[in-house]
């Protein structure tokens, strides 16, 4: 899928929800416990619940990996399940990959082609020839960490390297990589203050923003500071859409959940106009 | 395993090699493309051509996902293999993971408890939340990269940070971690002379040195700079090793370049007496 595509959908859709598939078997309605297949079971509730909400579905690959073999296909079934029955939504495979060069490669095959996801997120760590792999496949999108949501982004993300935090030089380097066209950007709703910095150096890159719950949260200040002239968002939400109930009805819920973020997210697109 | 059964393990072999299992279908002897499996009988015959010339296997999961589900099939028949028949070997997972705590936590059990490996690698740019999780693992052990070998190692890893390059910084912050005792580094042997700084923070744990080839190439440096009084060093040898030959006698040709790295190994740990 292409940016412009994406933002298409975002138009059409009066949504730039992204929903998290990251499906914990505790978690999940006891009654798909005996399906066959319960974690895909699952997801395709969801989906064929939420898919007119929202723009774009991102499994976590370590609740799949987490149940080996049985996992993986579940994965493929839901990327196959998307690709096939909502061809205009936008995939993410969350995998946090990387690698030195020919192994990016390998990653990158696995995502794109084998699997079929639009986009992959990956660790920027070992740099350029670990990241550029990714950027060579048409029409799929790298989105590379910068600045994470969780307590240790402060460890090194926001450390100053010449005078500017570590995830701005992410940002400033991965600009001049080979195919930076295909870059977007993961950055954590919980700095929302430092969007407008990081609007600076890249005005226009979609930034994939976790960590806004399921309230809404701070949606309208990332909005504010985030927004750009092609939108340029996508937020995501995953624990407090798909587990907003464990009963029967947790599908109609999680739509529930989903309609009132894509509300929000309607009148923060009219003040695009 | 524990760090003193991995100790033991390299005094009685006279070894510290690390054998990394990166199968590429392209590059494997035609003839095992027949097989059922063929990934899983390249690694069964290389296995057991040479586990007594190495104390550890390294499979980069990269090479496996790129085949979906039959490469998944192909790594958890490699772990299970060595478990079973050579229990004294410890086990690594080139896997890069790191996520946000309780996503880090399912990786921890994908690859210590349904796998079984003995460690696995980790990339640091998440911070304490995404490494603790691996580190809670009794007698598993979570090696993290520190300065790796590749080119795009100088975009982040060698910058100045407070004063001090960002690899370091990954090593004096990651000692304060909890589970601390249970971290290895991967550091590149490109760069044998930052050894000598990088046993100045870290004087015991071992350290997974990739990038010496199967000539031996710095081998000796390496241990001048790097070896500890535990020796500390894992050192590891992919393509040098696995691919020596694409013939029948592929297994025995591969053999004979761990031999050659064995006989050199047992000169540096004879120093150490």
């Amino acid at each position: 899928m292409t940016t412009e595509q994406l933002v298409a959908q975002i138009h059409k859709k009066q949504s730039f929800l992204c929903i998290g598939l990251d499906v914990d078997l505790t978690k999940i309605p006891q009654h798909l416990l005996k399906e066959e297949d319960p974690i895909f079971a699952f997801n395709k509730e969801i989906i064929d619940a939420t898919h007119h909400l929202c723009v774009a579905y991102k499994p976590n690959t370590a609740f799949y990996e987490a149940y080996g073999i049985k996992g993986w296909v579940s994965l493929e079934k839901t990327i196959k399940y998307l690709n096939t029955n909502y061809p205009d939504i936008f995939t993410i495979a969350d995998a946090k990959r990387g690698d030195i060069g020919n192994t990016s490669t390998m990653y990158a095959k696995a995502f794109f082609e084998d699997l079929g996801f639009d986009s992959v997120t990956v660790a920027p760590y070992m740099g350029k020839d670990s990241v550029e792999p990714f950027l060579a496949f048409k029409d799929k999108h790298t989105i590379l960490l910068a600045l994470t949501s969780n307590a240790g982004a402060f460890d090194y993300q926001t450390k100053l390297v010449d005078n500017k935090e570590l995830y701005k030089q992410v940002l400033v380097t991965s600009k001049t990589y080979k195919g930076a066209e295909n870059l977007m950007y993961v950055v954590g709703a919980t700095k929302a203050e430092y969007l407008s910095e990081i609007r600076q150096i890249i005005p226009n890159s979609f930034l994939l923003v976790p960590g806004v719950g399921a309230q809404g949260g701070n949606l309208a200040d990332v909005c504010k500071y985030g927004m750009s002239s092609n939108v340029g968002l996508l937020i995501n939400s995953s624990r407090g859409i798909i587990y907003a109930s464990n009963n029967l009805d947790f599908a109609n819920a999680a739509a529930q959940k989903a309609q009132d973020l894509q509300k929000q997210m309607k009148i923060e697109l009219d003040k695009l106009n």
